[in-house]
């Protein structure tokens, strides 16, 4: 696929994911931590009319004075931020305005890419990555913001739960491993440092905790019992009144899930889903186990199979060895993040088609899991 | 007007007042005292389902059985209520759905009102005084979630700024009053138990304050100087960082405000408007003048012109003498208020046709201030 | 009593509370509301300091130079203030150095009373009268700071729950009554403005509601039916999980509540206390009864006893016709405060000798209730 | 020193640092964080009586039956906490009766030692190297909280802030080093898992950073520049209107620090003490330069001089591999904290004689500061 493929269909897929949408539903946010479907639509445009049309297109005029405020997000150079939990209130511009600022800047995208300039197609490709990573978040914040309506709503065709088949463990000695990404292919700069990590001999399971074995930890009182749990997981569940993963609810008593699709009931035998990192240390604890590093993941990846949710790790999230901000606003990235995360390796069922990496390192905070986030033991 | 008139136009005002809204507009909630527009058409539709049809139409059958959980407000004897917070969420019923429901009960309103059913008619104008009232808060609401996109958007045409003309005092002298409502018109239950307070002599203003006076407060450093406020007042001020009324902004050393027709330049001679009790008694205050009482303000009310603002009185919002509950959800709807809050009396630009009389007893919070509310002084 | 020895006996009470305590006990400060005992001490000694000493005895030397920053409370004019909720970390000055302080500032006040200044006398009395407030304040705030220990600690010798003997009701006839202070006795500023006020027909129970009475509310689920309270009131109940007056405690089955003696079962013939407004209204409610106003409690005071119990009226805390704010810093005393407060009337068994009058205007918010608050009913 | 001269000499360590203080000032508690001293006097006893007492002495009782419910901290198997943040409010036992305590189970402990029990012995060294760490939080959480006391009391005999001498890069080459604690001295849990870790070539300043240093990076607008500071230290930044390390004030145009000792002018050749994790990041961003990992430190630390600051490293504080939790309640001990805290190495001059390793991990959460916490360099 070349890049002009890949624009095209990236941005296609954006629109895609919002076919069942009414325009009510592209403002919803139901907490600072998400965003409204429009504003993902507006702020991935956004990121190439800033940082490529602006800078490489003779003569381009932004589509409009105030988007810069409106779109863009964490990018402190680039101005003051649209408060964070506001996103909800910008009902104009309208679903129609933004969809008309995405042609607009699509149409200026493909007539700067057909130039050729080699700097422009990195940004591109770069680009690209950004919007597949806001197309995950549209997904799963739209799930998370929905599901605070009462009647269950069936808002997209997404297939959560497949069933995992293998067992057992695969086994890893001792010794040193190349971690981090290497060779020409895109990634983000904190894959970046390739460097050597040594282990310790360990395990690491071939299948995710699915729902039937976590429910066993449910039911075995797992959520009333602190030794299991970090002293802030612990405090998480007592303050959140926590008991259960996230959209899973007892009604009539068996226990159901809120899907894409609507409500259904546990599906025993796919992996468990939406889960935090206190929960799946937790389990692991309960288990006698433990979770795996993201260096352990890394170094066995390839025996086993990853790909239907983002595995948490024990690792925080920190800057590989040599690891360097990159200049300008582009800098900012990712290592303003570098403290209270943790990280998650693999993708899930919510990632857009093209962008998984062995080496990719996605973090959230501890207590979070509107991801599809579950858990994979080691020992 | 007949009550089939009256109904069918206030009816028509809800949906006239949206007429420039865009269906996303219709879901905006930017705070926890406000409502969406599609939530007040919704419930004040519900309220005629749940308190008329219901009882009073053989084979009514609801229009969808979770509207009456969705679309109630504080009638706790009706069920669980949606966490007030979160009605911007309901993304769905979308707006079409609404104004198919809000046709669904009408035709059926229409039915039985030809029916002649005295107890319905009473509760018909009781439902339309409702709306009435939740005509004024979809106007101020809609104001003030609208308020925070930073795009200054035009989407009312409500003529905020009338100008006032009178000056000097009324003179009034000490006696006996009769205060409340009384003969057959409609009131509402907190205005009943006519009743006889003596006054002292006292004196109150013909005019509302304008824009330039409570400007010279403002510039006197009013805002700076804790000897005119309240101790929560003042608190107030500090925590929230207040120094003008709501909507007011200075931009390039021009003080202007915010309209539903956009922002404007600060109109001198008009009474000013969004300020909050504690900011009426520290303008009162700095006068070394006095807000008036309820008492005094209906005992005069008539030798005065009134009308475009809301007026904060130095009055508790309190029952009657004789004030009773009555039986059943409806009897909810005003006892349980009376704590915390300050009366306003008359009414202001926001206010629906015909929906204004000399007993109205409207109150607020002290702090608040997203209502048309205005000053008269008294001595 | 003249006014010198007033002023030994008052300011020997003051001491003769703390007699029990250890010094530890002098810092405590459970909660913002409160402040500790040593902070009572210190405050109502700064009291004569700042207002008499330094303006009328020549050549008077202040006892420690920031003492005044230290020991004032909310009168802003006299500069910034201690936080409020930081009194309890003052270690320093330890109780002996604020014993000493007390000592030193009598020495002066004596010597100042013998030279018969009548303006000096006149602020003796005031801050007399301020002391005894105070003085209740130290037994209320140190029963609710120690209350939080665990081993129910005894620590004063006060008779909390006298019996009331009185039965029936007390009918007053429509006309209008006299209200507020007249005569040359100490009032506080806020009992001025003597003023007729015209009362319906009213009745008022002779006796206050005793815990059996109340307990009867409990028990049938009064704290889990919001039917029989404010809006705000029941908000206060979830949140903060009330089902009892505060200090209450079933223990082994039996209800108990902490008193200054340590914890005791419930009395059930003596007047319930430490209830809430929110309480006092949810329990009139239950009985189909109301509170009196304040008018109607001073109107009719002579033909009931009183004095065990602050009384909750159904009366917002407010100013009364032709209420002035004295000028100079004293004037910030009491109309600061005139909002979302309610008026008690009477007195309680932690009040001072002869501290007590009809005319009295005791006011709190209306979740609060750590002073002996009860309930007098009215229809 | 054997087992019985180190438990008198730690034992006797706590009553010395405490000579200073008066009754009143075993209370204080400024922060849920901080701890009165009197409670780390009682609970460092309670240690020994809960862990040892109780079951290695034949026929021993217990000194109160409440001081275990008062007394415990984070040991969840032992029952139910007192709040943490209400230590403060435990005037009773009083000074005397913890002094007694502690004398009771001295007693006990020495007739226990002299039998020569070898588990007890071990638990004895536990325990002394608890009662250490509490001896620096005891100075630690006593200066936070007696610096909100305005008097700028001097309390304690502790000189904060020697002088560093050696300037330059240490530099240490790639290659496996080996990390942990081995051999048969006392180590806590946390350090144990000796292993391997292999490390890039790096280079660590001799030297700490100083007041001189930090106070250039203070007064080139360090804190008003989101773009040396984490996301979330940059919130910190803004929400806490930070803008010096702790204890540090400017009066009169010249930065001072509270001390101990009272407060003094900055010391520019001391190193700097009392900044958070997010500004020592900020500090080393600023310079270019970046925090060591943990390891890099251990592997390194012979080479330079360390023990008068903690000194943040850029390594969360999580497991090594193979840690394993040990049975029973003194397992809770270190593994419920390996989320969101980042790993400190190194002493400060709070720190107990003889506390000291250099396998030694503290650990705070990053906005934490109380502590003396300073900064070392790395490239």
């Amino acid at each position: 696929m070349n890049t002009r493929e890949r624009y095209l269909s990236v941005r296609q897929y954006s629109l895609d994911l919002c076919k069942n949408l009414i325009k009510e539903d592209f403002g919803l946010q139901a907490s600072e931590e998400v965003s409204p479907p429009k504003w993902h639509l507006a702020h991935t445009t956004w990121f190439f009319e800033q940082f490529i049309l602006i800078n490489y297109m003779d003569d381009y005029k932004v589509a409009h004075p105030q988007f810069n405020f409106l779109f863009n997000s964490y990018y402190n150079t680039h101005g003051n931020r649209t408060a964070r939990n506001q996103r909800g209130l910008m009902s104009r511009p309208g679903v129609d305005e933004v969809l008309e600022y995405r042609k607009y800047v699509d149409e200026a995208m493909l007539r700067l890419i057909e130039q050729g300039n080699e700097e422009v197609e990195k940004l591109v490709i770069l680009g690209t990555h950004h919007e597949q990573q806001h197309q995950e978040l549209l997904i799963t914040d739209l799930k998370f913001s929905i599901w605070h309506n009462p009647l269950d709503v069936q808002v997209m065709d997404v297939h959560e739960y497949p069933t995992e088949k293998e067992n057992g463990w695969v086994e890893m000695s001792e010794g040193l491993y190349q971690i981090g990404h290497r060779g020409d292919g895109f990634c983000f700069d904190n894959e970046l440092g390739p460097h050597k990590v040594f282990l310790q001999p360990f395990s690491i399971g071939k299948n995710l905790v699915s729902n039937e074995e976590y429910l066993a930890f449910v039911e075995s009182d797992g959520y009333q019992n602190p030794k299991y749990w970090h002293d802030e997981g612990w405090a998480w569940v007592k303050r959140d009144k926590i008991d259960a993963p996230l959209y899973w609810e007892k009604r009539d008593g068996k226990w159901t899930y809120y899907t894409l699709n609507g409500r259904e009931e546990i599906d025993p035998k796919s992996p468990v889903a939406h889960v935090s990192f206190y929960e799946a240390s937790a389990y692991a604890m309960w288990k006698g186990l433990r979770l795996p590093t993201e260096f352990e993941w890394e170094a066995s990846n390839e025996r086993f199979k990853w790909g239907s949710r983002w595995e948490w790790t024990n690792s925080a999230y920190l800057a590989y060895p040599g690891f360097k901000i990159a200049p300008g606003a582009l800098g900012e990235y990712n290592g303003k993040f570098m403290v209270n995360q943790m990280v998650l390796r693999g993708a899930s069922i919510a990632t857009s088609p093209n962008h998984s990496r062995a080496t990719y390192r996605n973090f959230f905070h501890p207590h979070l899991r509107w991801q599809f986030m579950g858990i994979r033991l080691a020992k």
